[in-house]
């Protein structure tokens, strides 16, 4: 299968397109293909279009409602919980995050969570709405269990994501994504399907014990927590964030968004945290201090065979830039995946190239 | 040096008749002393009585003020920013803790940012004062830099400790204590006095390469962050929310305590975020399903080689409960601490055994 070179405004609006196609209102699918195609502007292949097809499999089975309408349930100056409606968790996401944007602006801090929502996609999107209006964003979900605990046996969490997004004023903000485990299981299906063997600290077989084929996962291993204990506890922390303390379900209570039955409802919980500087003090003040430190940290003398030191989200903002000038080459798993949206829907890709 | 073997409750008293005797009020003797014997208690040996010495000679050189009054300078009703007063850095953390949890509970979420402050102690000591009050806590701080970057050659940030608990009914609270690097520098040090050797994923030389030679530590390595770009990237948000936001220092502007001289405060920077779950629904409700998840995490079978599988505390809350019938062995490094610090206000640990 031929890798795809296309412009990202032209990716963004095939995914629009495809989204309007599948029942979404041209709002909705404006906002989605937003969040995808920024994953694949930032170079984030596995949270990109690649997710559009299975996306569009739950819209088209109603276990991801197209006409879902995430509301507030019950909230205060500082808070609120949010039900999902069962809509595209990507649209649930970014309504919760502008909830709790909105109430951090008076409060200083909000923390808003969510019920009933679907798939979360790529964490730091939801963050990186909040540093776009100048605040701290923190977003977190939970996810049907493929991670095991430390010395466990079989999975008991899910890779609940945790990302930031901390905005500064000269330079790009501070963006952190991160699964909670070693890496994300996308990536370890991207090596599956790419045949490629992965590094020995991101699945264990079903004996526990570490193994770099990438075949045996998902039916035959399951993804380690990021630094042992230290990922498993952050994974803890989601979980009653976003599942717990939103009233969502839990564990295996949530559907996998790969497996069950289209017209099923996946469940998923997620929370957002906003927090806006200028509420504590000059909000100019805040953002030099954040540049000031991310300069501090680029000058720091790199050892041999590294180039220069970075922040999280320097190669993301950088892709996003090339991005602008240069058109995306998605892989070849990404392009199949493509195609696969658009016979979907009934678009043909050449329209878009 | 003879190891010490102590009730915990006469550590408690030694520990708070040496703090009087260094100046502090009764009040405040009494709450650095339950902080620092808590730790020991939890087995946590580095964090615990064994900072005694260092803690008197900055509170008798006025760096740590023993009369310095933390209190509120700027505040709404979900936050507050705190200027520690330059007293000890666990009475500042307990004051800012306890106003998080205060405007919680009619907030729902609150934040309080510290300047000002000295060394943290445990981090996990001030979110468990919040699950303690069936809320969940967060407690974070940030040091003078001992960690690099990730391919960087020498230390831009601190360990920046990361702790939250969150309350439980039938169980006791989950609680998570630890540094944003691999270990704390404490554990570098330990093993650098009791000459023994260190995995080779704690420190890194001055080529930027890692080594297990502990002895290199602090003067000709740093720190490794926890899990490459995903603990350096806890670290910054650490430093964000302790420092940046909070007004205080910032990473070389921060003093180490153990090398300033006694008499400059440290500046040290630290927030906490207290959440209680009764605001947004029943209390009974999110105690039963935290119970319920720990349940089901200990109920997952263990490899073969593991006992059980446990969460984040189980090992500290089985260490306190021990500590309530059985005396407490302070090991040689430890009892060389409290002898010193014995000396240094005039006690005789002998009348404590």
């Amino acid at each position: 299968m031929e890798p795809i070179t296309i412009a990202a405004l032209s990716l963004r609006r095939f995914i629009r397109d495809a989204f309007t196609a599948a029942g979404l209102s041209s709002d909705n699918a404006e906002i989605a293909a937003n969040a995808l195609a920024t994953a694949d502007e930032f170079g984030v292949s596995t949270h990109g279009v690649t997710l559009l097809p299975g996306y569009l499999r739950r819209l088209r089975g109603g276990g991801a409602r197209p006409l879902g309408q995430p509301h507030v349930i019950n909230e205060g100056p500082a808070w609120a919980l949010v039900d999902g409606d069962s809509a595209l968790g990507v649209l649930v996401g970014v309504f919760a995050m502008s909830s709790a944007i909105a109430k951090a602006k008076t409060s200083g801090i909000a923390y808003v969570g969510v019920q009933n929502s679907g798939h979360f996609g790529a964490a730091g999107y939801y963050a990186l709405l909040a540093a776009q209006e100048g605040l701290i964003g923190i977003s977190v979900a939970n996810d049907t269990p493929s991670v095991v605990a430390p010395g466990a046996q079989r999975a008991v969490m899910g890779t609940n994501p945790f990302a930031y997004a901390i905005p500064a004023s000269r330079h790009p903000p501070i963006l952190l994504d991160m699964a909670t485990s070693t890496v994300a299981g996308g990536k370890v299906y991207q090596a599956r399907l790419r045949g490629k063997p992965i590094p020995n600290n991101w699945i264990v077989g079903l004996d526990g014990l570490p193994t770099s084929d990438a075949g045996l996962y998902p039916e035959k291993a399951a993804l380690v927590p990021a630094g042992g204990y230290k990922g498993f506890g952050l994974a803890l922390l989601v979980e009653t964030l976003a599942g717990l303390l939103s009233g969502a379900a839990v564990t295996f209570g949530i559907g996998s968004w790969m497996v069950v039955d289209a017209d099923q409802p996946t469940g998923h919980g997620a929370a957002f945290v906003a927090i806006d500087p200028a509420v504590f003090g000059p909000r100019e003040l805040f953002f030099e201090r954040v540049d000031k430190l991310i300069d501090e940290i680029h000058a720091t003398p790199p050892i041999a065979g590294i180039e220069r030191i970075i922040v999280p989200g320097d190669p993301e903002f950088e892709n996003q830039r090339r991005a602008q000038t240069e058109p995306l080459v998605l892989p070849s798993d990404v392009a199949q995946n493509v195609r696969r949206a658009a016979e979907m829907v009934g678009l043909s890709i050449a329209d878009y190239l």
